[in-house]
């Protein structure tokens, strides 16, 4: 068995590495917006990209790298992704990394997040470089540095006790927002520990943990050029245990991406969308994930209105197998459909309504076909969302 | 060669067709809320229903029919759309149809729209056909009668002169609003015609305007559980050219289902995406699709924000074959991303502001890959949309 500790801040926490973040002038006031994680030792790292297939430069970088490379520097910016800006946004990472002056940095990766399609001011980046503070153990400037639309900032750390009395960290930062949808997001996140894993575990356990959370929350439906989460181990520890490190791991990308949703742009509600009884995970993931991004959904929820119907119209239109002589809606405990229940009664409708007024509940649909199950975040749909989007460039 | 000639108002100008409509008083202020269309003599009938799993009730019922069935009588109502009803909403379609008196009925169709989930109120809908006018010829009441969120009836008829001096008569009404999606919408299409047009003929040109037309609309990516298209033919005169019909269906079928997207909910702007140098037809249409659906392209074009990088970055996750130093982007005529032309001067930036001020126009993406083309049709995300949505049922 073994204990996980929820620590205050997240990267300072991790043994070895060392993060800040600067004001470089992109963002107004002053708020940081180019950050580091630096590791002492070279790291391991396993990564999952968009499955956007204009990737951004970042990305086309990093994968330049041959198979298995060791990194020992992540340098981040927000207010531009560097994104459909072709060979010229590969090759001005290239010149910002031949021109700062970092010390014995190894294979060091770039992440970008903002505006698609300007070129990156390189000046201005390789002269924030210069003000990083190297030794800095600064989880909260580097999470700053990365936000974007984002209200507050994303970071978790875990003390990991196993029963011999060792122990390890694991941390994460990110930061999400807008575009956010199943198979990634706009988001960023850079996971860091200490302890001893072996490169085949990270790969099999990042993948793993990324399918269950940071692919099942969708803001908007959309998925981005930049999307990345990072796992970096430097090995400084010598402990390591494949179970304790999976739960942890599995902890920390379920809670930063609900935090995410719950930072959705001008959302209000995060809502569990969890379909039992499918014929296949397939076709449970589809559904839950229909469900998480339609609009008529997002709106009522927005609304507070019981309108299960909807929620039945949108099951319907997933390509599944269903029946709706077999179908159940539940909203929390509150059973609002069910072929002998299919009216909602004025005792329903008010235990659904009190269900709606709360920030996060859940929606459970059976489909009582076979035994597969998949659960898919989403949010609400608000004015406020409207707002943000309709000029987010300015 | 033929000529269409447009006329006021819709099926009343279609010999041997009847129509009409009476407020039963499910909707306020004596709106018309259940219609009709009768024939004087039996139609041949080709449909095109939803794609929803949970076919309404009405569908079920007219599937039950025979194939190649004829009838003379559909009877509409609006505010309930009998669907996820179960077998009692069949049942309830049987006990209106053999207690309403219309003479001479022929295997009767029902069509309703609605809210989902609760049962017909069958009284009140016999009571009302009790006060149809069966030799009225009132097509803006049968329109009328079918709208829900709809803000504007929608009727057009076409009069299709040969060149041999002799014509025939094609016209439609529909309603729409919301949930309106490629692969149909929560929307009700009615077209007859007095051609004497072969019942495969029917089959084969409706389903062809339909994929261009209903299936090629979006506005807001919902599909419903009702989505009905029919074609009505009497054979009254003795006048048919497939070529000139098939001009004619398009020509109604298109502008049906843009005055639906203009009156999409809270809509202000009609956008075509017109995706060219596909790999497939089937490729340009899933980026088609998705740029109608992206809910941060609809907000971009609602904040007449020329923001090429969301439109660029939807295209990369529709999951084609593309390639970012191929790809070109117009707003109508103006050139706003291309490999060398990649940043926003003023001057262009100026010239994609005005068309995007604009009510409608077009946004090209040429991807210079293959020769497949698809056109999908659009809207703006306005706030008016949230707040109609988020409370619907009241």
């Amino acid at each position: 068995m073994f204990n996980l500790i929820s620590l205050k801040n997240g990267i300072n926490n991790v043994e070895g590495f060392g993060c800040g973040g600067v004001s470089a002038g992109f963002k107004k006031n002053g708020a940081k917006d180019v950050g580091f994680i630096r590791s002492d030792k070279p790291c391991d790292i396993s990564a999952v990209f968009t499955t956007n297939k204009f990737q951004a430069a970042p990305i086309k970088h990093f994968n330049r790298y041959p198979e298995g490379f060791q990194t020992n520097f992540i340098l981040m910016n927000s207010k531009n992704a560097n994104a459909i800006t072709g060979q010229k946004g590969i090759e001005d990472i290239d010149f910002i990394f031949e021109n700062i002056k970092v010390p014995n940095m190894i294979n060091p990766i770039m992440s970008s997040t903002g505006v698609i399609g300007y070129p990156l001011d390189k000046e201005r980046i390789i002269n924030a470089v210069s003000k990083f503070d190297l030794d800095a153990k600064d989880s909260n400037s580097c999470a700053e540095a990365i936000m974007t639309t984002d209200s507050f900032k994303k970071e978790i750390c875990l003390r990991v006790e196993l029963d011999n009395g060792s122990s390890f960290h694991i941390a994460g930062i990110c930061k999400g927002a807008g575009m956010i949808n199943p198979a990634m997001a706009t988001m960023l996140c850079f996971i860091v520990t200490d302890a001893n894993i072996p490169k085949s575990d990270m790969d099999e356990l990042l993948q793993k943990s990324v399918e269950d959370s940071f692919n099942a929350i969708s803001v908007d439906g959309d998925t981005s050029t930049n999307d990345t989460v990072l796992l970096l181990a430097n090995k400084t520890k010598n402990v390591y245990n494949k179970t304790a490190f999976d739960e942890a791991l599995k902890f920390i990308t379920k809670n930063l991406s609900l935090l995410i949703l719950k930072d959705g742009e001008g959302s209000n509600k995060v809502v569990a969308f969890e379909v039992n009884g499918a014929k296949s995970k397939g076709e449970a993931k589809k559904t839950a994930t229909a469900l998480s991004n339609s609009l008529l959904v997002k709106t009522a929820i927005f609304g507070e209105d019981p309108n299960w119907g909807r929620i039945a119209s949108t099951i319907g239109a997933s390509n599944i197998t269903c029946d709706e002589e077999k179908l159940e809606i539940y909203y929390d405990n509150v059973l609002i459909y069910s072929k002998t229940h299919p009216i909602l009664d004025k005792v329903t409708e008010d235990k659904a309504y009190k269900v709606m007024k709360k920030d996060s509940y859940k929606i459970t649909c059976n489909l009582n076909i076979g035994n597969s199950s998949y659960t898919a975040y989403g949010c609400d749909l608000s004015y406020e969302y409207v707002k943000i989007n309709a000029d987010y460039r300015t």
